[in-house]
């Protein structure tokens, strides 16, 4: 009972997701008498949370009443006045929650507060899904980091182009309709300058019959070498490109573009070997509030995030083809694993097929 | 009811896997009243086909009783005497064929002959799995040449090696006892000598807890470089090793070579550019009765196969690690596919885990 409810706050939270950095996806449902009477969930930060929002579609009907919420209510002052209050004011009689808010400004005094308020309290049901849909949002509140998936579409051979620096797609159009469902669920895209070179992508998000939501794009380029007219610097919309490039750039080049809308340039240290430090680049977006980011290439950035151990997620996409020899592999520098037990290794796998393609997805962990 | 019995005649057939060549693997049963009174299989070139196994261990059980087959009796005189003649001798009223025999020497005039006697025939039942088992009985009776499986354990990044040069597994156990189980029921495995000089592989059939058979093994060796140490050539084994070397070899060499039990020098015509031809190669091991070939590398095997157009069937066992620069591609030199449409492809493809490790599996396909 108490999990087919929380199965249903679980449908609104995931409507939220990729659209609420740095907050939680969050989902609640109110019921009486078996019945859901109310639902709500968490649109974007600085607005209401998913509690608010199904109270006020309760009305009256909320006292007496059981909310099933995915987070634990909170109870501090942040943006919006504390949701715990608010629950307790409107008379519902029971709270069951997925899952303890690990923020610190939560952590379970939100329970603790209702509980003083003599309601019911329930908390860990279906924890683990609850969870799941906030990764990104749980991995930045513990280690002010972004969540990081690596995404790829490659051959079976581990190609990701038919020849060295050429464009061209190897995997096929379902697999490119999940790109950009990954895109619409993430706060940014982060691209190496080579791949800006070779395909002049516009990283945007399209969805079919669907308004989608364009991730910040990141592009890594150390000595700013972007043409003034790659797509990602000309096009429209809501979401910024950030540029992150090293102290010796041309200053002029650096001027202009800083002063076109929608673009910023930030300047980032370099590891001893003269590039872009990953590990910083990464600290810099999670001071900005971005909790997840879908990497998706060059050969040259999945390596050097692969190397610092920086991926969470992968999601590889294969063609079920062959290239050869022309083709650049998926990971090229810095990573070379010398045996088994020191190669980063993908945990809790699993397969998808989309058309021809099958995509293999898991965890990635770095022992040793 | 006719599927459940040549389901079971499948079972039958499926024991002389990888043991028959250049004959089929054939299974039959012979069934009284709805009850299995007898069964049989093909065993090895030359000895009793699966239904004069059955007829005999049924005896006078046969009178009136119907015969499962999966492949059509034959009905002329090979090394063995025709079957369908002793079919009709014993007495069976009905028989049930799975797959007409495309063979020229019977191709339907086994089931001619039966109905000739009186006898009901039914065919086509479970065809597909009938032709399943036997395909590379099949691709050889049709073209000469053998089944072409290739197999390869690599990297998430396609990777097969750690380092370029080196030995080392990449894939785990669950993989390796699948393979042995492969070799098990293939007729040959054939390696590049690059693959001896790094790995020194034995390339025999180990299997827990029972007997496995060897396959010929085949070793593409254009200057006859092997050391004549190398395993595969001074290892107990009911298999013989076969060597193919282009004319320009060191004379000496190739007589002791020749000269040794169990070891047959081949010399084979080289392509323009001075390597074995591969399809040569498979072209004269068709003409020994070589019926299926399992190809195990290494890379630079793998991309003149796939070049040629000569891989039937493609295992890969990914471990779920990336390896990154250190490694040889699955795939190196000779292929180098220009785009999706002129990539060879795996179609009807299929996955299956083994331990961590995924296996993709497919035939393969050249359009274009």
């Amino acid at each position: 009972m108490h999990r087919r409810f929380m199965r249903r706050a679980l449908v609104e939270a995931r409507k939220g997701l990729g659209r609420t950095a740095p907050n939680p996806c969050v989902g609640a449902v109110i019921v009486r008498s078996g019945q859901v009477v109310a639902t709500g969930y968490h649109r974007q930060a600085g607005t209401p949370h998913a509690e608010i929002h199904a109270l006020r579609d309760a009305g009256s009907a909320a006292r007496g009443a059981t909310l099933y919420v995915t987070l634990e209510p909170c109870s501090h002052h942040g943006r919006t006045p504390p949701c715990a209050h608010a629950v307790a004011e409107a008379g519902i009689a029971e709270v069951v929650i997925g899952l303890l808010d690990p923020n610190p400004l939560v952590d379970g005094s939100g329970a603790d507060y209702l509980r003083s308020r003599g309601i019911a309290v329930v908390t860990g049901v279906l924890e683990e899904q609850c969870r799941e849909i906030n990764r990104p949002f749980l991995k930045h509140i513990a280690t002010s980091l972004p969540w990081v998936v690596l995404k790829a579409g490659l051959s079976l051979d581990g190609r990701i182009t038919f020849r060295r620096g050429s464009r061209g797609a190897v995997t096929g159009d379902a697999t490119l309709r999940q790109v950009h469902r990954m895109r619409d669920q993430c706060d940014a895209i982060l691209v190496g300058i080579g791949t800006i070179v070779i395909d002049d992508p516009s990283l945007t998000t399209r969805l079919a019959g669907r308004r989608g939501r364009d991730p910040v794009r990141i592009v890594l380029d150390t000595s700013l070498r972007i043409d003034e007219q790659a797509r990602v610097l000309c096009q429209q919309s809501m979401a910024s490109t950030l540029l992150f490039c090293s102290a010796a750039v041309d200053p002029g080049k650096r001027e202009r573009l800083a002063a076109r809308p929608g673009i910023e340039i930030i300047e980032t240290a370099c590891t001893a070997d003269g590039r872009l430090d990953p590990g910083e680049v990464l600290r810099l977006l999670g001071v900005r509030g971005i909790t997840s980011v879908l990497v998706e290439g060059g050969a040259a950035v999945h390596g050097a995030f692969l190397a610092a151990r920086l991926v969470d997620r992968v999601n590889l996409f294969y063609a079920p083809i062959f290239i050869g020899d022309g083709g650049n592999s998926v990971v090229e520098h810095y990573l070379a694993a010398s045996d088994r037990n020191h190669a980063p290794r993908l945990v809790n796998t699993s397969i998808k097929r989309f058309g021809e393609d099958l995509m293999i997805t898991g965890d990635v962990s770095y022992h040793i």
